[in-house]
C-alpha cells in the first residue's frame, strides 16, 4: 500500500485569480514579504499496487482520466 | 528567497465529499486499487525571509489569518 500525493496545477500561461487573490490578500494584510502564490489542488490517495513504478503507472492514468484537464492542468505525483 | 507549499486539509471528522466523490469515480473508472482519497487544498508561494525559521513563524500567521478556518482545517508548512 502506498500513500500518494498528486497536485494538479495550472500551466503556465493559464490565469490563477485564485493565487493571485490570495496574494492581494496576503499583502494586504501586512504580509509584504510574500513574492508569489499559486493555488494547487492536492489529492493524497491510498493505492494497493505491488511497485511504486507500477502506482506511478495507474496515478498517470487516473490524471489522464479524471484528475487533471491536460489542456489548463500540470501534475506531479510524489509518494509519502 | 523560500519556496513553502502549505497543505491546507480538513481535520477528522470534518466530511470531505470532494475527496469521497473522486474515490468513487476512481472505482466507476476501474481504479478499484484506490483505496482512500483526500481533497486538500495547496498554496505554493515565494516568500523572502531571514531563515527558515522566521518563514515558518510568518506562514503560521498567514494560516492563522486567512489561510484556514482552524474550526475545520489542519496546516502542514513544507519547504521545496
Amino acid at each position: 500500500m502506498f500513500t500518494v500525493e498528486v497536485k494538479v496545477g495550472l500551466k503556465k500561461g493559464v490565469s490563477d485569480p485564485e493565487g493571485a487573490n490570495t496574494h492581494k490578500s496576503l499583502e494586504l494584510l501586512g504580509f509584504g514579504e510574500v513574492k508569489e502564490v499559486k493555488s494547487l489542488k492536492l489529492y493524497r490517495m491510498h493505492i494497493e499496487a505491488d511497485s511504486k513504478e507500477e502506482a506511478v503507472k495507474r496515478v498517470e492514468e487516473m490524471c489522464m482520466k479524471i484528475l487533471t484537464n491536460p489542456v489548463i492542468h500540470t501534475h506531479e505525483i510524489e509518494f509519502l
